[in-house]
């Protein structure tokens, strides 16, 4: 950590500052500039990070140099992760997994159709929601339990694996109960006590990215999952606010070789939140393969006119086979497959 | 709702969107342009909200005309709401409400002495989190329920009316024992589990606005309380996040005037958080003051140098004293009191 | 254009509103819901937008229904226009235009180097700027004249066409004798009297987005270009400013798919400016042609190192070589070619 | 400077960006910690600010420490500037200076009435456009020279000083006759050759701050006119982009306290263009007043249902009268006088 001190820091504000640190362990070295000096810190510095040091006389800011999360930084693991989702599946590895169905479950019938039709166009994994967030409280909220049931025998006659979000802590048992695979979204990507719970389940965690989250606080979300016991971490970029109101949310494309650049944790992309449009979901998803995305999470709906939620931004389930043709070829291009 | 249509859209396409509005009791009404034709449709919009009218053929877009919240709308109400927040106080009237208080309860002293210090001062509500939501998991995460009793115990001895922050739905009960007024954090906003869970309670609520979410969501999530049934909710303004990084957000001043214009809940600000910086809180909240804020809620802390979190942005008891000072004049010149 | 009244309009005050739009040759129609009435004004909607309905009373808001650009729509056009940038090279057809160079022409054998080593890699275009736009006034700010020069003695040697950035009004005349391709960059994207000149020039025009501007605000600027009559508008996506601080910028890469959705200019991105780093520029690079980018403009510089400006984002002709490998896998999967 | 070493530096990397640093005549400092070492830098900054050291091997990042600019920062000057403005009117002292007028001038006998109005309710200086920005080459773009000698007319008779935009570099000259204090407008606050030229006059210069400009080029932006040899240069604040879509920016009032504690140039605000809606105007000029500004800038329209551009924002005469009496009332609160 870098303290650096205003240029009419006095002798005694220093003394003081360097007086702190030293009593937490760590070992200060003052560098005299002309017209500021600085401190330089050495050891931990999580213990430095909960002193207020900018609020002492005589320092304008302060400069962490370390990073602040560990277990998920590429760092500590060296490699990329490769992720074992069950069925043999996995992700991170050379395989795009291609996951998708509809916003919500709606009904017995229509996730039973749907999710073979995403089998047939090549995807590994069926989406739905049971439990949903919505941002009024006049919207369909989803139907619960029996939502679960539903995926879970779609999941078992398919053999598609089953994703699904989980808002409420008191959900957990029977979360674990009916799904392969735990979604935490974008709402709750700072709910820091449903991130707590789901570090303690033994099943793989999809954690979306908040829309006004920075990459180092997705990290540090991730962070609580890996501390909590569950090292089975998928982050997935969904989208970004900005001032742009073309699309609903500005799709965050960087985000894939910036993560891979300081984690070990595989990233996977939702094209059809990141836009809301269905119209451009194929080049945003083509586009987050060949930038080296390590799956798709894509809203497929039979008759997204009837949709109870989000049929805006899903596609048919034949745009959603050619798109599937069209994102093996791009992962070809760049020594992947679909 | 208007409903816009493409340039080429053809007679059978504008036949199919009519007769889908009608099908759901609504009346449309088809007013051909030059260059676009567009359909106007009377009647309950909500309905119509539900229906993905974007993704029908023919459509370009559509147009919303009412406001998506009703019981947070000041057309609902017809007048700015006064809320009682216990022993005799009110927020929303003349009175600007100023809480205050150190971030977190560190201990049975430090809270005691606290309450005192701003209780002398003028404020009429005790902050302090004993729950803390924290980017990282290892930094203090609050004292849990014996902070709750210590917060209690200082409200008591001092007559401050208390309110700390409310972070999982499992702890309602504990806090409906101890507190006053429950707060909901701005990661918290759209936690919609949580919003319906303080919705039953009979307390009021500070609901605190997301960095990134806009002014008619930060209403929707006022609306799922209201619409649970409880009627006591208080808005906090506390910084959005921009692009700006001088500091941690960009507080909104321009919300306050804003929300006034269309709800009548009462709406306050916490400049402290909203800015970062203690050495600006004193400035943005004569702003909040001058630009019409119902109440501050403010961090004070008797020792910022040994907080545990958010020393930064903390007053000392003696800056706050001299801010309380400034803000009564302010207050005085567009006519209300501290 | 629509006109949506106050719940408590009065009947004089929608009398006026009707009246004034009726004064302007245009045809209002009234229709009166339950809780909201809006007026539909049909005609020409530029004369509309003028009046600053607004401000009017009664009057809630207003929704402009058409677009506020022509030419540069795709309703105008029909189809995606290919642009002649000379020397048989067309833009907006199956070929993905590469253009690369330094930041900065520093001096004639360097970029008389790196004319030679982005022709070798398969680039038709050589970047480079002799006017630099730079933040501080003490950094390099190019080489003015002199470095034009260079750029189209090096565009000769290798067969290469020329961009460069036009800042200044003053150079036009300058700037018309050696490049073949002018450059508005970010900055001057709403610097109208800039605009305003280049759209009276005989040469293809590469329009920047701003950071801050939408990509509505973008077609009006090329609007400003094609209505004063210069047809050959290239857009070019480069990064816009949020909160996140990873990248120095994020390119907006829904940008490419949504422009091409409403209007019929070729669009090209810039991976280096909108990344900031040059590790990221290519996975950006090959998202861009995925999703369907006309072009790339990529700084390339021979030793970055020493470059007098952005060296942090630049590549080595290496690099760049394996960059355009890739490039063109990444493209054939699209069906298109580099 | 601050340079951040990979974890896997190699001694040869540590080794050249030391050799690198002390070519250019620096003083390196090499710290080894447990995860990460350091290099400090001491010396004249700017020189490092051209080397790409992030594109170095081995280096993670670059931390500058002093601020990149000199002649506007709190430092250099020692203490708040007042700038004499002409007519006896300074602004940076216990004065808090009103700008009113329309946003354009659009004929002599509108911009005379205006001069008049805004003259006896209190304000000092009139403002008004005769060369708009706007965005759409369709909409009416200001009279020209035509409107300065309007301007400079009811200056006379008023004894007002006038201010108004410059966007053209060739107009520069023609500025000096007529205007009292020229304002570059946020579009333009990166036309650095428009920077250049001002830098040159002997007028004072209002610098309006860019929609997606940080304050840190804001500062920039001012040191170019500074350095240039013009010291008269006044800040103002005037909205910047956000994704709330509320207000048509976001007015960024912590800005004031922000830059009034690392700047001593003086700073206004803009409340029309900052909030877009003149019915915010008042609420937000009293909050910029009481943070701490030097000024406002108000658009005050006599007939704004007929004003040629930004009706929607324009306050009438007599809620401009209302406003100064109030603005008075805060102002005396915080110790100034309007």
């Amino acid at each position: 950590m870098i303290i650096v001190l205003k240029p009419n820091a006095t002798k005694e504000q220093i003394e003081h500052v360097m007086e702190k640190t030293k009593k937490m362990g760590l070992e200060p070295w003052l560098s005299e500039g002309v017209e500021r000096s600085i401190i330089a810190v050495k050891g931990e510095e999580d213990a430095l990070r909960a002193l207020p040091l900018e609020a002492f006389p005589g320092v304008e800011r302060v400069v962490p140099i370390l990073k602040p999360y560990k277990l998920a930084s590429l760092d500590y693991k060296g490699e990329p992760s490769e992720i074992d989702i069950g069925r043999g599946v996995t992700i991170g590895g050379k395989k795009v997994v291609v996951m998708a169905g509809p916003c919500s479950v709606e009904n017995r019938e229509m996730i039973l159709n749907t999710a073979e039709a995403v089998k047939k166009a090549g995807a590994l994994v069926l989406r739905g929601g049971a439990f949903k967030p919505r941002t009024s409280p006049y919207s369909f909220q989803g139907l619960g339990e029996e939502g679960l049931k539903y995926l879970a025998e779609a999941g078992e006659k398919t053999g598609l694996l089953v994703i699904t979000e989980l808002m409420d802590v008191r959900n957990i048992e029977m979360f674990e109960k009916y799904v392969d695979i735990i979604q935490i979204g974008a709402r709750n990507m700072q709910n820091f006590d449903l991130l707590k719970e789901v570090g303690k389940v033994r099943k793989p965690v999809v954690l979306k990215r908040g829309i006004a989250n920075t990459i180092k606080e997705f990290l540090m979300s991730a962070e609580y999952i890996l501390a909590g016991g569950n090292p089975d971490v998928i982050l997935c970029e969904r989208g970004i606010r900005t001032f742009e109101d073309f699309t609903r949310f500005t799709l965050d494309i960087n985000a894939i070789p910036a993560i891979k650049s300081v984690s070990h944790l595989p990233i996977i992309v939702d094209p059809s939140h990141g836009t809301g449009r269905w119209g451009m979901v194929s080049a945003v998803s083509l586009a987050a393969i060949a930038a080296g995305a390590d799956g798709l999470l894509v809203e497929v709906h039979p008759n997204p006119e009837d949709a109870l939620s989000d049929g805006d931004q899903s596609l048919l389930p034949e745009t959603f086979e050619d798109l599937m043709r069209k994102a093996a070829r791009v992962a070809e291009a760049v020594g992947r497959e679909v």
